[in-house]
Parts: C-alpha cells; structure tokens; sequence
C-alpha cells in the first residue's frame, strides 16, 4: 500500500514533457466535458471551508474536498498568502493536493498543487470563455499581472487568436517583469501596460486576477467596456472580496462556477439571487444556447471549484504513471495484524540469545 | 522548503526507540495540559466534516482540522472503513495527518497516523478517566475487543493499577486474539471473555470502542453497572450511531470531549441539551471539584478531538526530529520567480548551440 509523490519537480517533468500547450490543451478539455457533464449526485463537492486570519500578515488555509462515489475523495489544500512574496519569497498560492481511495481510506497520492492550481484556473476561464466570448476576439485585458495572469492569458489564447494584450498591476515590479513572464508563449502578442481602466475600455475579454484587500474592491472603475466585452473574475474568493462594479455586474450576464460558494466569496456577493445568471455547467451544456450572449456582457464569476482540482489531479496522475515519474512511499503502516495496533512493536523484536 | 514525511515506519521507530509506555504517558501528560488549557480563541477547531457512504461498502473519509493561529494549521484525514479487514486486510481506521505553517500556507509534514490515532484515543480516554475513575479501580471492560480496544487498555493501564479485564467482541475472532495482541504491555492482567452485558456489570472501568451500525446501537443491554463505573464512550463517531443505552446516559454525568461535534455525532446524540454534562475540559481543568463524581455513573463521551491529533502530531514531529528520522522532500515549487508559474519552463531550458 504506497502512496504516489509527486513533488513540484515531478510536477514540472510531466508538464514539460507534453509541452505546456499540450498540457493547457487537455486540461481545457477535460475540464470541459467535467463541466458539462457535472452531476451533483455522482460528483459530490461540498463548498471549502478554512482558516482565514490576519496576524502575523493576512492569510488564508482552506481545504476543498471533491468526493467521486466508489472511486476516490481529491482533497486539495490552498494557501493564499498575499505578502508571501515580499515576506518569503513565496508565491502567494502554494497548494498540495491528495486523493484517497474511496473505498478504503488509503492516501493513494499527494501532489504539488501550486502550478496545478493556476493552470487549472486558466483552464476554467478558457472553457468559460469559449462559449461566451466572440471568435474574433482579439485583445485580452488582464488587472493583476501576478502568477495567475500567466496562466489566465496562455489558456485564452488556446481558444482565440490573441493579438493583443492590455495589462495592468499595481505593483510596478509585476507590471515591469510581465512581458518576460509570458514570452515562451505570447512572443507574438503586442503587450501594452497601461491603467485598470484602460484594460477595461479596450478589451474583448478582461481577466481579474488581484490580490485586492476585503472591502478594498472593485478594481477597476465605472467605465465603458466594450459592448460584446467578457470578464474572468478569477480573484475574487473571499468573503468582502470583489473585483468587478456592482453596476457592471448588474448589466452583465453573471456566471457562476459554484453557486453556492459564489454567494458566500465570489462576486455573486454582490448580487441579489434573481440576478445571478446560470451556472458554468448550464452554460457550457449549452453552449449553442448562449452563444447569443457573445455580443453582451458577461461575467465568468471564477471562485475556484473543486472540481478542477479532481479533473486536474486526475490528468497528472495519469500521465505522471505513464511516464514513471515520482517515489511510492510507504506511508500509511501495513502491520501484519490490522487488529493490534502494537504489531510493530513485536515484529521488530530481537530474538532472545539462548 | 522541504517537507518531513513520517511514514507508518518511521513512526514505529519513534514510538519504539521512546518505548510504547514512556510514548503513551508523554501523550497523556500533553494532552492532560492541552485539554485543560484549552482556550477557543488561541486554538480553532471546527466540527469535522467529510464524506459517508454505502457502496460498495460502509465507509467515511473526514478531515479534521486545528488551527493554532500564527503558528500551524494541522489537518487529520482518516478513513473508517468497517470492512477493511475482510475486504482488504486493512486496519478499519486509516489516517494521516498533515501539518501546515500558517505565515505562509508551506505543507511543514505529513505522518501516518493510524497508530497516531489509536494512541491519542487511548490517551484521552486516560485523561478523562484518571479525573473520574476512582483510585482504587482494578477491572477494565472492554466492549469491542479490535485496535482501539488495545491501545484504550493499554491507556488505563498507565492511570490506574489494572489487574483484570473484562472482554467483548462479537467477532470471535477478534476475540480470540485478543490476549496476544495485549501480552506485550498486560502480561500480568488476568482477561476474561464474557458478555457484553458482563463486561458492563463487572467492570470498574468501560471502554466501548466498536463497528456497531447505524441504528443498531446501543453495544448492550440496559443492565446494571457499579455504581461508581466510568465509561469511555469510543466508537460512537457518526450520526446515528451510538453505543451507550439512553437509560444508562440519563443516569451519568456525560462529559464530551467536544460538544458541538458529540451532539451531532456522538452519545450526546441521544440526550436532549439540558442533560449534557460538562466538557472534559472543564472537567480536566476542575478536577478537585469532579473527584466527587469518581463515585457515581460518568460518561466520557469520546468523538475524536483534532486537539488531541494537534498534540499528538507535535510530540511525533519533535521526536523525530531530534532522532533525525523521516525524509525531507521538495513537494512544493520553489522556482525562481514567485510571480511565474511558468518559469520552471525556462529555467530548464537548454542552451541553443551556435
């Protein structure tokens, strides 16, 4: 009874080895067949829960469990911890994620989560806005330009053909850094910092992935995007934290990707019941549907959803083994009798010189 | 940053290096402290939560977590699966623990804590009894005669004198192994297999620690016990299953080990508000003023506190530490630029040649 490591390194092979356009390419694709076939009863995903403080720097550790009955339970551990940079030289989400055999309690892997965790969040906003955003759209806006905008703007132009790129980051280090941080794959994308509302008035689609404080939101003011414009409000994931206008929400077709855990910390906050829109799964199941929502405004309200994770964990794990890759350790005891917990003491024992 | 992994092995060589005995009373002395000091603020502990299921067997997977603000999340995952045994020669309860640092979300360790677990379920029973049991108790009963049965035993042999034990298990052949599985630490108790209802009328000391089903309890019937008898109610973990007969409850002082949890799950299940007793902190915490309880009908309403698993991992981490056992892995990213998800990309890249 081992249990499958796979360290960050291993984590890096893997991607590596497919090539990360090939790895953002499956995990969009799984992720969208996982949305679009999303069945409470076989998928079982309860909202996080976790430990938020302030002391000694703002914090949070939370836990987010996705339960696929008769096969496995995927529990991934985040923590966002938004002066990890500065105080640690930490990214600000460092995340593990572990799944148990749902049929006996066995950890049967735990993997590093942190690149996992954005690219999935990339992924999530590109299957939302392959349904909900114009084929031609050509200019995407990004507020925040951290670790998440990487991911939010290689997995968008894996579903449209970008040109053009419009970012914006408080922090003028992020902002000077970022073109270096996308040039493996936007070398022919035209990049252009410019100011939180300027992102908003020349984007077809705008990604907000801030670190924005509780009650310190929206990031951007109350502008005019463009008619047709789609945001991913990736960072908004906590209770008092919000991203986008209320006014603009409310002219917005506002989807959520977990309802539930949208009302309590996404930006469905915001939003009395009677206007938030369908869910992500609804959307995405019926793409033809809404596609007439391309020339509107809309709202992919981006909360971070277990079920990610589990599609995520899944198409690592899988390639990981396919590829060899990472240590099977022994860690939980197999002693020869499960019934005597003091087994160990006695299989161990010296035998007694004559 | 590395993480200490502590497999089954490497905990069986702390606890056998330390002594099984010097082990359980370092347990019990920490825990005696923790649950007595224990302050709501400066330790955080959620109801456990986790998911339960029927097919394709009986099963439960919870995680339970304990927030010590500024210094560590610890987060137990254990697995209850009744059938392990007969399906998979597994122990029942599987379980490991995980411990994160709340300044910056790092994963600090992960140990297994199947035998963690039975140990600081011995321990706390210990801690409860040696507050209610009086000084003279001699006869244990034991309701339940599988892993936690050893290691509650085991528990009450370091708080009281015992000279003999009463035992039960309606699996014969936990039954029949039992004196074995406790020779290593009870060579010189005298154990007697009787009936439950037996053990219950003989016994200074009961311990229930059994599988009974939903619905199916309690363990035994409404007999008589000495008037002075404290029972440690174990097993009753879930809603909807408990051990102890309501008439007996409504005779004793029941004290929970954590009330919101026990009232959900636990014998306080059956009681209505106003009966339940005081928490066994305040019963740890006063312990002069309930000696007078040591001579009526008490119950330890025992659910499984992730306080208890708190100090437990802690003992385990420093122990090893200081005997240098457990890996230490590189499971989390540390790549260079905290803001680029991408950059292990580059970092890897190969020079082009000339």
């Amino acid at each position: 009874m081992h249990t499958l490591i796979l360290t960050a390194d291993d984590v890096h092979r893997v991607v590596r080895h497919v090539g990360l356009d090939a790895f953002m390419d499956a995990l969009i694709e799984r992720l969208r067949t996982a949305i679009s076939g999303f069945d409470g009863e076989a998928t079982v995903i309860p909202v996080r829960s976790g430990f938020a403080y302030s002391e000694p720097a703002e914090g949070l550790i939370e836990w987010m469990p996705c339960f696929r009955p008769g096969d496995h339970v995927v529990l991934k551990v985040v923590g966002y911890h938004p002066s990890n940079g500065r105080r640690n030289g930490l990214p600000t989400v460092i995340s593990t994620v572990s799944a148990y055999d749902a049929t006996s309690g066995h950890l049967k892997a735990l993997a590093d989560a942190t690149l996992l965790t954005a690219l999935r969040t990339g992924a999530a906003s590109a299957v939302a806005s392959d349904v909900l955003v114009r084929a031609d759209a050509r200019t995407v806006g990004l507020i925040g330009a951290g670790a998440q905008a990487v991911t939010q703007l290689h997995a968008l132009t894996r579903v449209r053909s970008i040109e053009r790129v419009l970012y914006f980051d408080s922090d003028p280090a992020a902002s000077a850094s970022f073109a270096d941080r996308v040039a493996s794959f936007a070398s022919d994308v035209s990049l252009h910092a410019v100011s939180a509302d300027e992102v908003v008035e020349g984007s077809d689609i705008v990604c907000t992935a801030t670190s924005v404080g509780v009650g310190e939101g929206p990031v951007f003011g109350d502008v005019e995007p463009r008619p047709w414009c789609h945001f991913n409000a990736v960072g908004s994931d906590f209770p008092g934290k919000v991203e986008i206008p209320l006014s603009l929400l409310e002219r917005s077709l506002v989807c959520p990707d977990f309802r539930l855990q949208a009302v309590a910390e996404g930006e469905c906050q915001q939003l009395d019941p009677d206007s938030i829109g369908p869910s992500v799964t609804e959307v995405v199941r019926n793409a033809g549907l809404y596609m007439g929502a391309q020339e509107s405004l809309t709202v992919f309200d981006s909360t971070g959803w277990a079920l990610e994770d589990d599609v995520a964990m899944g198409l690592l794990a899988e390639l990981a083994e396919s590829l060899g890759l990472g240590m099977h350790l022994p860690i939980e005891a197999v002693v020869g009798d499960a019934l005597n917990p003091y087994d160990f003491a006695t299989a161990y024992a010296q035998p007694v010189e004559p």
